[in-house]
């Protein structure tokens, strides 16, 4: 490929500060020509203004493109009719209608960045949600009878569980980074001691742990697995959960390592990706230059790795190690901290200094 | 009452060494004639024994009883038929015949008892566990079709998130201890933005919510909450929450405070209680005098002070603070702390000074 397109959907409250710092570093860490960006808009301001949180036009621009980057989405208050939140459309419909059954959530403690942990010692796994089925098959389909009975159904597939451990054990092969002891290893994170539906994905890991005997397995019990990435959070590598699970335990993990800001988030099917930063659109500290743009930032290096793996084109290659060389740089500097991570640098002044590290 | 019956079960692996170093300390700390303990078996080694995991004759001395302490239960491998644990059949059992509909998570810190976070400040908080139904509701009744897809229900009734919801307020009121802005607060944690049956669990926190003008409330994000009961402790009161939510949080809570050796739980309906450590049963250091025994002492303060709340018996309540006292004692002494939470400690070392204390 000659260009690749990017889908860009700035969003609300912080979004587009975040959005833009992405962009802006992105057009400078990688070769131009590389990258062609197209904005779109979506998302809870936009459905104030027209009435549709994700226009059918912004949609297609979305599918069409090679990837999708996102600001963040939401505004307190702005609902549908059946009080779900206009914010929420544009993900959970990129999710479900792309099918982008793999939610990949990097935890990696940055030198520099503060950890709540008294002795975090090194962190670097990852975290590999189920992102199509589970709990949240349910999602706008549970029941409410009489105002006296809710009932939610948690479903898991064996194909769904077979494509994400296998994506899980891939990669755990090839990923950069490695737990501290050096071993490649998937933890099944379930609580197959009380439901089916988790003995069942317990079982389905089981058999297809068996096609990686170059792999380490193991099984942790959801309620243990927050205790352990607390206490020895170095150990693991590689961990492949249900949706419901992975979306607690993997704010749990981003926590660890500075909070949402510093969470990258990358949802991918069997094409296309779809990248953000974790966090929300935080409306309280909107358009005041306190957001930071790191995670946004980490969320372009996925995409660039991403589209690479996919491609194999060394500007993209090139581009990431450039880009998160600049953002070690950035983090080791306590003056090119935001203040949710301990500093005082304001959104802008991170990008300036980014840029000019590019 | 003259004299209050317990019902003690000791179980697997650590369970007996912390369930008589809890019956132990009962018996010194609280005036002689007031506790009357009768022991019966359950539990993977009974089961091992005599083919049956929780004899009915077992139950039915529970069932009688004013209170059940339990030490702790489980052996790896010793499954039924259909590949559950016989290790779980006692507390489900007991959970689920008794409608023991309340789990009392108390997370504290202790003066010298280590915390993972490195700032962990002032920690006193209850999370409210619904116990009888939610995800739970799907125990031992889910479905598989063709070993190709699973299927759980999350159930929740009006009813149980009424009982619910009263029983945390309730609480908010009475409790020892305050949240370090000295105001009383209930912290709803859900996942109502995508959800049903957390929604229903929300909008009926909120009218219950109405009745306690008095008492602060809140809702949190279930993803959000793993993030503040790391990052902001001190800021919770009372936490009130579905069951398999209260099942991970109530874990995530523990592990800031020392672990799951210093996590007491109650389980509770309209009557009888069920008092217990967190832990699970520890067979890899059982036998060896490593157990810590503070988390099964601090269930049996609660247990006092469950039986005081009803009976109103200041014999209970003098006993329960005694053995606080000595408990805080205990733990302010670096020689007295076990291994799990910094020391070197044996059980019977930590055993022989609180009984001293007292
Ligand atoms: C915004 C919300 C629907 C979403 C989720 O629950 O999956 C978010 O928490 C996430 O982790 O991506
Ligand atoms: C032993 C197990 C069934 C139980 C649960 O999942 O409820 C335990 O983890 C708990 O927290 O009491």
């Amino acid at each position: 490929k000659d260009t690749y397109k990017i889908a860009v959907v700035h969003g609300d409250g912080i979004g587009p500060e975040v959005g833009r710092a992405a962009v802006a570093v992105l057009q400078t860490g990688v070769q131009a020509g590389t990258l062609q960006f197209v904005e779109y808009p979506a998302g809870a301001a936009h459905f104030l203004e027209t009435g549709d949180s994700f226009p059918v036009a912004s949609f297609e621009g979305c599918r069409a493109a090679d990837a999708i980057l996102h600001g963040a989405a939401g505004i307190p208050g702005v609902v549908h009719r059946d009080g779900t939140e206009a914010g929420l459309d544009f993900t959970l419909t990129l999710r479900f209608k792309l099918d982008l059954f793999a939610n990949v959530r990097p935890i990696k403690l940055y030198k520099g960045v503060p950890s709540p942990l008294g002795r975090p010692g090194s962190i670097d796994y990852v975290i590999v949600r189920e992102n199509s089925e589970g709990l949240y098959a349910a999602r706008g389909a549970g029941a409410l009878l009489r105002e006296e009975v809710a009932v939610d159904t948690l479903v898991q597939t064996r194909k769904g569980i077979q494509r994400i451990v296998r994506f899980a054990f891939e990669l755990a092969r090839t990923r950069n980074g490695s737990p501290k002891d050096g071993r490649r290893r998937v933890t099944c994170c379930d609580k197959a001691n009380v439901l089916r539906t988790y003995a069942f994905f317990r079982a389905v890991f089981d058999e297809v742990a068996k096609d990686y005997p170059d792999i380490e397995s193991e099984h942790v019990l959801v309620d243990a697995m927050t205790v352990h990435l607390v206490n020895k959070p170095s150990h693991f590598d590689v961990i492949v959960t249900e949706n419901m699970f992975g979306d607690i335990i993997s704010d749990l993990g981003a926590a660890t390592v500075g909070g949402m800001g510093m969470a990258p988030s990358e949802e991918v099917g069997d094409g296309i990706g779809f990248f953000q930063a974790s966090h929300g659109s935080a409306p309280d500290i909107a358009g005041k230059g306190l957001a930071n743009p790191y995670g946004t930032i980490l969320a372009s290096i996925l995409m660039l790795r991403s589209l690479d793996q996919r491609y194999r084109d060394s500007r993209l290659r090139l581009g990431a190690d450039r880009i998160e060389a600049a953002v070690r740089a950035g983090l080791e500097d306590a003056t090119l901290r935001t203040r949710d991570i301990g500093g005082n640098a304001t959104t802008n002044q991170v990008v300036d200094a980014l840029l000019k590290l590019l």
